[in-house]
């Protein structure tokens, strides 16, 4: 008889002749036996993964071979947006070159059309060029084509691989480095999405070259969260740089652009790592400035970039926190002028106190009941305010008096 | 000043007086320093839970605590067919009275609608009636009701939680106890899917009693592929009872009726706890019947029971395990007549050689790259077929042929 290439169900893969296969099968391994009657029947579900963060000069130059060795043999479908591959997609596709990647799919997405219509679309290409289990997305874009990407690899057949390649600021410190993907539904901003590890994550602040300043200084406002709430020196290196940083787009001075970049994205995987699935607890330090900012954006009909929205919320919580007596003498003047410095608002019109009582309901609602406004009490270091009944309304009209005025006052 | 209700980000939950704040929080615990300049920056992703698969007599019993206690104080939502609400959704409605369950969302579901339409459905439901990320989501119904649920609950805010309460065998033993939800997309079945697990399945074999015959031994179907590939106690009581059981709809002999679906559960989440998200590789017993069954059924549009095509795969399986050798003498016989014992087919017409063909390339395609067709090396113990030059046209052609013939003989 031939051998044939078979594998004992629960024990270890070897080729084995089919004649000796009643015995060898007959050693199964790994079975438990049926508990006692009355004992409740359960089930552990337990999964463990890691991806890497990669800083690149050069993703795109002909010799480089980062993308190559993510994707190996296995076929991938690129994921971009029209602008993305107007600049960079005949690059892109040169380096891919000599991978099994065998299409690219443009989407031209919004924050207005980031929903289930657009993730299906990616569902039905992978559908129509056969990838399976092993295929890989590849997403190639900013924040919302990257939480496209990731809705969509979530779904496609259960949950299949995908890289990303981010190439806003935002994208590369923020949202593209995470586990998280989400799609705007019915008008609620994110409330359908998934957790999907990316297997890796590949970062280039050449990208940044194209971006419009105003988009630069939206994606400063990731970087002075992590500041404000956790890392004094990155701070202190906005603080410096940023007017700097946002004018060259990253390019000089190069060596604090790349320590920002690396002290920003180490903040914020330090931080996810803590409860990357969010499922131990509500409180989390990355929610600083994220509270009335997608009530603002919603009310605005998302035409304001997301970090100058957070950079208002942001700008609220330091005022409540120092109305509150929290912060220490001189932060709440210092987080406002860090702001400015990078081009960023700290007062909306829109932003009035029944928004922001919209806000702390839809934050509470999201965070398990409790309204966790996460608060600075220092230049890196927080707190969460937990009850809604701690914020009085007089306090936030007068949060919201302050704002405004320093808001003119930079006008 | 008054206390202020607040959180230490980093550290543990007290409340303390906004006062010795700057002090306490400059004490934060657990941030890891910034790894040396060439190191990659690393995440780590680790995510671990357990639930409870219970069997219970009177889920619906007007003293019955159980769906009570499961759902606790959370805002609930009920998820049901038309068919079930008709005859249990008064009963059920007096159990969850108690609790607060705000409304029942009836959903006229099929194996031909179940799709991200009805997922949508649910989750625009969740979204009206306010539920925040401690929702719940209750699923009353069969496989494919249970399917879209768990769909909607691992979309719904990035996840929420969902109980499961399947109606029908196939739910109780197979479909309801797992991880994972899927729904049909572009005609491909299962392509866009999830692995969700429940925190809890109650099951109540009172349910059975209002199920079609055919239902019940489609159900069976699931069962006998446990006792095939692993029990072979669980094998005996099927060939034992499996007639008594399906007409009685397993109200009598009790004792067996009970015995066999707890191991049968037991065998099921004993299997899948091995590789909970499929992420540790493509070889799971439990897709024994599982790889020409989901092509059969597409073929014939879905107007065959699941367990039914699950029935006719076992088969040839079976018959193809004893072409090959690797079946121990009588066993492929004493298959067959337990699958005819409990009224299910061994053969479908339209099951030919082409459709066969196509069955392995798309199994291969799912379980990435390897065919694994899983057969039966003797009643109780299995092996997979790794590579389709395993499995030759002419083969596969004798197993057909022999199976007609059974099915005739039968007939």
């Amino acid at each position: 008889m031939r051998s044939i290439s078979l594998e004992d169900a629960g024990a270890e893969a070897k080729d084995r002749p089919g004649e000796s296969l009643a015995q060898v099968t007959s050693l199964r391994l790994g079975a438990r036996s049926l508990p006692a009657d009355a004992s409740p029947l359960s089930m552990d579900c337990n999964t463990g993964s890691q991806y890497r963060v990669s800083l690149s000069d050069s993703l795109l130059s002909p010799g480089s071979t980062g993308l190559q060795e993510a994707i190996g043999d296995r076929k991938a479908l690129l994921i971009t947006t029209p602008t993305v591959n107007r600049l960079y997609g005949a690059a892109m596709r040169g380096v891919l070159a000599k991978t099994n990647t065998v299409a690219t799919l443009i989407l031209d997405v919004s924050e207005a059309s980031k929903s289930m219509e657009l993730v299906q679309v990616i569902c039905q290409a992978a559908l129509e060029h056969g990838l399976n289990r092993r295929g890989l997305l590849l997403g190639f874009g900013g924040g919302v084509c990257l939480d496209l990407v990731t809705m969509a690899a979530s779904l496609i057949r259960r949950g299949i691989g995908h890289l990303r390649v981010p190439t806003t600021l935002i994208g590369q410190i923020d949202a593209g480095i995470g586990l998280k993907g989400a799609v705007n539904f019915c008008g609620k901003k994110s409330f359908i999405g998934c957790f999907h590890p990316p297997e890796q994550v590949l970062i280039d602040p050449a990208f940044l070259q194209s971006l419009p300043q105003r988009h630069l200084s939206a994606g400063t406002a990731e970087a002075l969260k992590m500041g404000i709430v956790r890392d004094p020196a990155l701070f202190e290196l906005l603080e410096r740089f940023a007017p700097t940083l946002v004018a060259s787009r990253f390019a000089a001075p190069a060596g604090p652009a790349r320590e920002l970049l690396r002290r920003a994205i180490f903040a914020m995987l330090d931080e996810l790592r803590k409860n990357p699935y969010e499922d131990q607890g509500y409180e989390r330090l990355v929610d600083f400035g994220h509270t009335f900012s997608p009530v603002l954006e919603s009310a605005l009909g998302f035409d304001i970039q997301h970090g100058e929205a957070v950079a208002v919320d942001m700008a609220l919580s330091a005022a409540i926190a120092d109305s509150l007596g929290l912060l220490a003498p001189g932060d709440c003047g210092a987080i406002l002028r860090a702001l400015k410095c990078a081009s960023l608002p700290v007062y909306s019109p829109r932003l009035d106190l029944p928004l922001c009582r919209e806000g702390l309901i839809e934050a509470s609602r999201h965070r398990g009941g409790a309204m966790n406004l996460v608060v600075p009490t220092a230049i890196g270091s927080s707190v969460f305010l937990k009850h809604r009944e701690d914020l009085p309304d007089s306090l936030l009209e007068g949060a919201l008096s302050r704002l405004a005025a320093a808001e003119r006052e930079a006008a």
